[in-house]
């Protein structure tokens, strides 16, 4: 009898729960594949064409550099996720994957919701719409703080209340009717955590990660998308080293931007006006090559 | 020049919104195909062989009917949806479909959150787990009302308080430090509205529609459910009217439960315990049949 | 250190051909979950309110009944097949899956076609316009296998004649230019075996089974669909057991036929002419209640 | 009453069949959407924020410059195309579409099959393990024709003797009993001509043509690619022109290899050796920047 293929360094992080921000945490629940399956998927497609990219290591390199995403869809993992209700708003946008999450209409939500940490509360980007600039002030951030935990208290008071179930810490009241589950739960804010299992193969976990680690994610989800990245290390270490330096690190360079970077270097005299580049992505090139054109 | 297919009743509600719940909508932005898109692509795929159904209404229902389902992705659908966020978590879940939601990173939600009419405001069932019984006294209703209310006012404060924006209605404090948006939306119940354009196809839509125009799906998702089922029926009147027929009012017959059938019809005595079914789904035969067995 | 959940029969199965058809073979390659992981999922979603509902195998009835059919997402399972392109080209058309298919870009195709038993050599039905009569006549049965293999002979010959590379049992011409592997794979039948991984969870495969493995399913598909039948047997019984009874062996029942079955219950007399039912949908409802209406 | 969103150009095309290849076309069927409409779409989703980005046409190219493919899943199109069977397998393997496809279950093929232009038959790359390198000599391109076309037609011929169906140019044997066409068909090869409707919204279109449009796929489906691409241009020309820019000329560079770049534009020595690349690609840098490192 044989053996399914397995990751000793994955093994090793079965059913631990890796905490994230305040109350929430990873655990890996099962998996399927390893850096081998992915080669073994490969040489099934390219058959004895495989032979002269050498190495397996080599070869997972290859497949990622020339985006062949195909084998990477062939490993999987299963994760159990606990993380307030806006991470998981984002977290859903990525469809190519599996849900079983915990049903606020079947069961009552804990009372857990996340705070965050004083260096995590920062004010608005002017430059990114979407962003954070540097963190408030320390007073600032306690009254933030304040707000928001009174916020979510009072709002878990009053789900108890309308629920008027008998619950630990809540003294139900016999006179009163409750109000169903899926109805009282309308009142709780989307700090509250909530919790499910998600399995995703590879490949769209790897591109889950391009967007999710990210500097431009919103910090939360970043700090999930942190930890899943050191569990594809620790799962499938040759396809993490080809991830960080193909996709990770990588940047696409646009066709025009290209042909300005040509130029530079057969040492021909390049500005922006004459570029065919906006002045936006003029300097976007010039961050990019850590210098000023 | 030859026209795009079209459906002239829903011609007439494009762009008109559709008022759902106290603040929601539905919006038909646009759309392709109609009935005959749907009969056109089965032709394709059954070349003359579909000669013999007969005429496209009745080829629409032998599709529907046989579950050859591939020509009803033929036909596509834009909606403009506003909805709660505890609704949109729900329907995000059919992940089928292509959605651009509004997004609390860059820009401010307003103060807009659902509070249910005095007839939906129920108790919860005991019989179904993640359902809702009779609706509560008026008064209770009242008190609901309010504290649902109360607690949604008083967070969408604490909301502008930690933005500290020129918004109108807030008085801006130039001393404070705001705080990013991302970040200040945690503090909001999911019975704030959000909105999106959601697309999908006749397929999926169908799909949709079955589970959450279904008695058992949440009374707030089944009011748009039902709206869009008139769309539907103006949009692919045939489609509409198999639907009914075969998927919608249609139920699933079990093996057992229909070798349970064939004995009654056939006129032989069958009780639960020789049956095969167990005591629920037995309870369940005689519900679907209009008889105690 | 915490094993992954395992399912003892499949790992008995693990790496084992399992023969189909002349040349075509499924093996299990690799899986993730077993009937335990269904359940622990759906524990997940419904929390304590799975509690009423029983012991294992009684949820696991309980969702396959009732279609919830997310926790069946959480399994997967990866299997090595090898195909007639024919078959290939019904399969693929199941696009939940993940598929690495051997390319006859990149190498050769092997000398190995599909030729049907006497038995499946049969002709075309007059009623079922995509299927199968009987067999033909055991004389006629040698004609067509005869004209079917010298087709194949032929046209293998001169794919290596256009290749001209050197191949055993091919003679090359030094003398002559070898055409692409791309563009001379262009000559062979679709009877010709392929193979290929593929990666499905589940649920997916349910419904593939569901379509495949049914009578009106082309005999070639099915015969690989009732060996992966027994296979979903030995890696999780429960579910296969459930499905038998809610899926496979069960039957839509349309809105009119169900009105029409209810007035039969109750007594009451119903023709065809008065009953909602198209002649063609009387006759199957009798059919499938096993008696002349 | 409003009219839906349309696009001129596209419209001028609706119903013309394109040709490809030697009996394949391509015909627009019907779309869904314009440029506007992915504008409208990115508005609903970035609110006010999108305001600072400027006119439509910039917006466009920002979100495709950003990856933020969500707008371009909003139009759709559909297409009727025929094409030879080995090019209708590559292209069904991108799965986010869908199909409709003639069925030779149902229905007879007709006598078409592909047989490749003179300067299309070409000898097998040596670099390239999937490639083609020049075209053959003239005589070897005959010898080619001749042997494919004689292929094609035998295979035919015995397709119809197996039928032994009443089809023009055909003599019917009535002392013969025919074959089922779905069993019939497995002598043909993989140059017939199917068809199929094929419907797709224009962020997975994008995709497909960035894969199929390259210079490394095959000649065959690139002629396809190359003449929606056209068609693309026609009906979101804002989109085209983006696409062009940043996605069809733009190139992913690595983390390593941009480190080497900044390194030369800095002033740098570096070569192969010392630079982190691999030899192969320390050739496609000095390639992609038009120089000898």
């Amino acid at each position: 009898m044989i053996d399914r293929p397995h990751s000793p360094n994955l093994d090793a992080l079965l059913g631990q729960e890796i905490p994230v921000l305040d109350h929430g945490f990873i655990r890996v629940v099962d998996y399927m594949g390893n850096d081998d399956a992915i080669v073994q998927a490969a040489r099934v497609s390219y058959g004895s064409g495989t032979k002269s990219i050498g190495d397996d290591r080599n070869l997972i390199r290859y497949l990622l550099r020339h985006r062949h995403t195909t084998p990477f869809e062939m490993a999987e993992i299963k994760l159990h996720i606990k993380l307030p209700i806006f991470v998981a708003r984002q977290w859903i946008r990525h469809r190519t994957a599996s849900v079983n999450e915990y049903s606020a209409r079947y069961s009552l939500l804990d009372r857990e919701f996340y705070i965050p940490n004083e260096e995590a509360i920062a004010s608005q980007s002017r430059e990114n719409k979407q962003g954070r600039a540097g963190p408030v002030s320390a007073d600032r951030a306690g009254e933030v703080t304040k707000a928001m935990t009174e916020t979510a208290e009072r709002a878990y008071a009053t789900y108890l209340e309308l629920l008027n179930e008998m619950v630990e810490g809540f003294v139900q009241d016999p006179e009163k009717q409750g109000v169903a589950r899926e109805l009282a739960r309308a009142v709780l804010p989307v700090s509250f955590y909530t919790q499910w299992y998600w399995k995703i193969d590879l490949h769209n976990l790897l591109h889950f990660l391009v967007l999710r680690a990210d500097a431009h994610a919103q910090y939360e989800i970043r700090c999930y998308a942190l930890e899943i990245l050191k569990i594809v290390r620790a799962w499938v270490p040759h396809v993490y080293d080809a991830f960080v330096d193909y996709r990770f690190d990588a940047v696409d360079m646009s066709g025009p931007a290209l042909r300005v970077l040509r130029k530079i270097i057969a040492g021909e005299r390049v500005d922006q006006a004459s570029s065919g580049l906006s002045p936006r992505e003029w300097r976007e090139l010039s961050a990019l090559l850590g210098t000023a054109l």
